[in-house]
């Protein structure tokens, strides 16, 4: 397993081709503004080497039995499914934000039982290639980017529809040796701070989209891959030089466009290549897995701004209040809620064919619907709690000033026991994760990230068994109609 | 294990002293109010014979190790608790409605561990006694009723503060061969169709309020204990000879009120007696388990309910509406979401000091929270798609009119292909759950069963640990100060 | 005007067909089960000769500038509409009950202004005719059942391919001195306390349902016209002869299905008859106006449940809990917004062509769209603070019992101040609200009463103007493009 | 009135001494982070000047009887207090901000009435002093800072009790010719851009805090005043020179801290000084009054919102999904339901004995309790249909870049019918509205402002009268015990 270090040493060999805000980026690792991301990142690393979280974050490789990163493993058991949840409270406790590393891991054990499958039914042999992948992938304990999203264009059309059709990844050409393929794809978490990709298809596929039913790995600075960084909320203030208005200094998320003009992909790297059959299978796992991580990174940050949100009220010398107390309560309730969620469907997962444990995919999407809603009435208590200062405090400048910094040190002092500094530094924080560049994560990734709200409706009424429930209820009311 | 014909024997054989409506109830078994309570239960003894539900419907006796009626089982491991909670949802699918038997089950789990650490603790015997008893309800197999909750009076004064000391049950009179007990528990769920009954007292008791700290187990028919029998919303309809208006006609559920008069309880089935210190321990165990056991038996009955709502919009032609199949996606997802937190606290259970398994305290409390709240916008769903005629409709005896019967026919169908009669038989168990008998148990005890909704957020504000929360953020927001 | 006496007696009168629970009723107004929703209606009379009311109660007549009861006015002003929403309130506070006659009072409104506009496009007469039944309605103070919905069947299909073609009311003969209609309308509020019935279409119809476009008036004991009652949750508490169980003994409501078996309507009495294009706006405008009633009726009622659980909350001493107190803020909060609507859409209101006021169209079913969801919150809340004891309380008869009387004194007593009869009374009128005869009103009517929710939103998409929404939408973001 | 340019040059003449992030703006009227809020208030003398919009933006002065911009007006009658909601309600729409100088007209109206009764009661002359104010504020047409909220420090004591007694503005010195003020006011909304501001006290007063009751008017760069302004989400895009990444280039509004260092005030201007008895009274009415406005322009701002939503549903080729048709309608049914609460408590409101009119209070603080939840609710729904796009976007220098520009167009274009540019400015409106600048105003002012939740609440039930409630409640359950 590669240390904290090295993972930073191995990110800065890579070639990565990435524009931010209208440039190209000389050194990813060192930009002020992608920083914090590697940084969450690297905690996956760091956690690892610790031995108090040897159990959560390491686990034995199936492959050759030795000692892997949880990141890297296919799951060997429900036990393995719930150490999983566990790992990424942990890792949302401690970065206070999306450590993004979770795609790779949960694409791996989607493909996993995906190519096994396809290849019992069609006679290919996608599953051999991928172990290979995987094998290497255990031994340099990449971070690995699971890229599923499409760009999509026109949500009315399918893939072969489109005007252009490269809005989703599709092969332009099959070779002796290989494809090629062209594309893009869109809200990539952590593609920066990843050593290799894992394509996969975005939704369930028709006949006609064939071409679009592709899988494939490859380096995350192959020839012809490109990545145009996505802006969050306060994304600036991480260049103003301080430490308070940022929120939250050492830790954050990114999303990235991924681009694929004309990229060269080997044989062995592909692990899909027109069985649109299986698309919807594929697209299913991996977001079942997802959905089920969501019961965990959102619940570890969740107690982050739960605790903020204490906090701020123990400082402004409200924390006595019966209703203060009783909006801390709902909070804990709903995030722990959440977490049951995630638990509970880890806890009922079963094994596949290929040998790895897959979560109750009815409850992983309970469980990610869910994460769509509390995740805002969490962050919402937390703004009432918070009180209106978050928004209209000055800067960390002002506050530094030699003159007006006593002026802010003067009125926006809370209880006496307690620096202005530290008061802002923990409204700061609310406002990170409430607005700012951590409501990315927070917000919109809960209500977007592993399919939108939508998307677990459709799978809930598809794994509901609404006929069974139809027929209890007709036994009860002595109904023998069919 | 004794048959369903068994169990309904041996009630047979009982003493009770039962009141309802103002009378001396003959036989209980036997009274059209109260025997679709009995139904409830006697499922509990049918389904354990039954080989498809070998798994769940039973276990093997730590102490015997004979297979058991998994209701008389001390929890060995997480996987026991988790299939408690399946079992449970199976019964309420079964039944759509309170099958009882839980008390007794989750009454004997809190007993065993808290008198093992009292006994630990004082150097008390109490853990031998109770595992005496114990073995004897394995052996007969009984329906045991956990009875914790006392009229309570004042809700403002404790105990020994009230102005009548019988609002609690409490010790009268210590003598050589045993306790004299008085008082009354509220609100028993099957008391009537229970053999032996297991009292705990019904709050944390301070010293002053040692005479109220007593736990014993007695005969449901014992000299001086009599009941009186709650009466619930519709419950009358029971009466009326049909089998339509009642919605369930086989299946309910019941509460009575059971009066202690100077009742004489031998030492071998006294489990506390003035240890005021365990009395907290005792209610937080049994309210624990029986708060888990509302993500099970609550999710059944939820099942039946969505099941009869969707029956509602196909007999009425309304099921294709996007509207309508948005609202049964939501129904089954609150329904499910329960699942998850009763899945969830089972599933991170530990063991405790006596051996016998615990579930998460913060999560099964997580769990109960959620049932004080989905199951009615469940039923207001229900209401929803059911439309006004569930209670706009005639009388079964109008159906049934040689004259009128036929003008109901008619104008009360819904899609040709329908009975009026099975329309009018789905949209009564909708009632029935949703205002009728059976609402008892899906909206008001699942509000107030195992402690109503505040007790629980008393129990997450323990749990939940905040400062642990608040140290994370202070990490994240640099801050050192303590 | 009537007096509340003159009232009763005229109903005596009438000579109508009632089917109860499969039997002819000979007396309506002494029948057990129909007697207090004839009270409520009775009230509506009683309060109008009471000089405190007088300002709500009564309205002059823009025909005769007779002082009238409120009901039978046709609203002159957005006063007028206000007026209405604060007579409802305050009966709804009289009676904890639906009062029905509402429903004459919205078709009289809704009916007057479609007809005119009609009359202008097409160059009918029917507003005149309209008048003079309007006249007569004033003159002898009656109570109208403004009557629309049909039985509907299957839900997919229009009035003209229903398998059965009296699914909704139609003509099935045109005479020279009048029409014949045969069907049925389902749900009608207070039908058998009306003296006449409105009839109106229930959906906006197409040309090939011409026939069903048809709205009269009729004697409520015309020829042909019988009534099959509807039951209610707990309806027969009220024969069983003490006045507790029934929660609210004197006052409640009913509905019933009224049936035209060939009904001869002379053409004096027609007020539309095959002019399919104008039964939309008689719906919507019929619709508008009751939806808006909702913001006062259902409020009025809100506070007598508010007010009951903040009883039960002083009768079990828990008053001064924070919860509790939080919890009936929560209450009058929700409450006050329906009421809020109610007054916001009548406030808005305007002119119509006829001359009589409209509400808001769109704030109307904003309110109502609320009043789906609010009450039922409350209802929520007060089943919480009530406790379980509502449903498990023992019987009237066993409080009056020689014996077992003062066990129940004894042990379901509260604060000692408070008699043990006060708190089951006052319990018994929450179990009524939420469980019992009254949830017919509160719940269900709430939800479907004037249009199931699902009606409202359809309502509220086409009001919205979303179109004027988006061109401001584009002119903050710098958006040129149509 | 002043025209919307002399406006902005008579801020130019202002010698307002304002700190933003560290350093002393220069022309606060030309400084790019602070101008849009500028430009928010330029917008209500610019529509005041437009004919359509007359009777909205214009009133009468009762004192003159000229014709004065209603941000200026005693409201005269309830239609006033209707015409100032909808006035609001439609500088929403225009700004889709906070356009600030309501603070003004709602101090007025609060001052006007309490300085009235505070006269008549104590024999004071306030009110002559204040109406004097109030010709002069109308006849100059300015903006005026309606300063309530001190900084208040440790929550749990009151003014006299805090360490450091500048935590509420206090009387320091009083003088033959007038009082020195000290201390200073937080989270003032267009401090900077106000010719006058009008201090009141925060909070209701004991005697012994009698130095903090204190009202007076002073000039907004008066000696001694100055001001640190408050840093909002996403502010420094301002200075990025872009029109797309700010979403809404070019309104905003703003807080700042405004301080008092020993500032004289003449007695003509001071409107209370020392009558701690009153000041409950003027705490009261302004929030009541400022209550009822975000009933009018946040209903406004969220028309904006919808439109945007509705409107990146139809870029993204989404329109026509059931699942987004209905949360648009959910979106409106909220927005109007808000509306609708500040209507009624403006339609229902009364005169008072100093002859303007004040809402009803009780429905006033409904208005605002509901403004703390459903603009977060309908900002939820809005980041559910803009899609995770919304903050995984390239930043406008990205599309503006020679050669990426061309990917970024082509990768994150919806339908094809409209261009990438617009698509990515109507999401970054909705990032503005939800996360961004606007998110200060549409979400932590909607909880803050004018008092936090639980103001409200404590309001609801001072209001509510429960007592007659329960008087209703007991006349139904037949109870006669007081």
């Amino acid at each position: 397993m590669k240390t904290a270090q090295q993972y930073e040493e191995s990110l800065r060999k890579l070639n990565l081709k990435v524009y931010l805000q209208g440039e190209l980026v000389k050194s990813p690792v060192d930009n002020p503004i992608i920083r914090p991301s590697m940084n969450s990142v690297k905690m996956t690393y760091e956690l690892a080497q610790d031995p108090q979280y040897e159990e959560l974050m390491t686990a034995t490789s199936h492959l050759t039995g030795k000692k892997i990163n949880r990141f890297c493993h296919l799951h060997q058991s429900a036990d393995d499914l719930v150490k999983k949840v566990k790992m990424q409270r942990l890792l949302g406790q401690k970065t206070a934000a999306c450590f993004q590393r979770c795609v790779g891991m949960d694409a791996i054990n989607a493909v996993d039982s995906t190519t096994f499958e396809m290849d019992q039914k069609l006679g290919t042999d996608y599953h051999a290639r991928f172990t290979k992948f995987l094998l290497k992938m255990q031994e340099e304990d990449w971070t690995v980017d699971g890229a599923m999203t499409d760009p999509k264009g026109d949500r009315g059309l399918s893939p072969s529809k489109q005007v252009d059709p490269d809005l989703f990844v599709h092969v332009v050409e099959k070779r002796a040796d290989g494809i090629v393929v062209s594309g893009a794809k869109a809200h990539q978490t952590g593609a920066i701070n990843s050593h290799w990709i894992l394509v996969m298809p975005t939704i369930s596929m028709a006949k006609e989209d064939a071409d679009y039913a592709v899988s494939f790995s490859a380096p995350a600075d192959a020839e012809g891959i490109f990545y145009i960084y996505g802006r969050q909320s306060c994304d600036t203030r991480k260049l103003e030089g301080g430490d308070i208005d940022v929120g939250n200094k050492q830790f954050g998320g990114h999303e990235a466009l991924m681009v694929f003009d004309n990229v060269f992909i080997p044989w062995e790297n592909v692990f899909m290549c027109g069985e649109y059959e299986f698309s919807g299978m594929l697209v299913e796992r991996f977001a079942g897995y997802h959905r089920q991580s969501y019961g965990g990174c959102k619940v570890g940050v969740g107690d982050v701004l739960i605790g903020a949100t204490a906090l701020a009220a123990d400082y402004n010398g409200a924390a006595k209040a019966s209703h203060v107390k009783d909006k801390l309560i709902e909070m804990m309730h709903l995030n722990e809620t959440l977490y049951a969620c995630g638990i509970a469907c880890s806890a009922e997962g079963h094994k596949t064919a290929s040998g790895n444990y897959i979560i109750d995919l009815l409850l992983a999407n309970v469980c990610k619907q869910n994460v769509t809603r509390f995740p805002y009435e969490i962050a919402r208590l937390a703004e009432d709690i918070a009180g209106g200062l978050m928004v209209t405090m000055p800067s960390e400048k002002d506050l530094r000033h030699p003159e007006i910094g006593k002026v802010v040190e003067k009125y926006f002092r809370g209880v006496a026991a307690v620096s202005t500094e530290n008061r802002m530094r923990i409204l700061r924080l609310i406002e990170n994760i409430t607005l700012g560049t951590a409501a990315v994560g927070y917000r919109t990734e809960s209500m977007h990230g592993a399919g939108s709200p939508q998307a677990q409706r459709i799978m809930i009424a598809r794994q509901g068994n609404l006929e069974n429930k139809k027929a209890l209820a007709k036994a009860i009311a002595g109904i023998e109609q069919k």
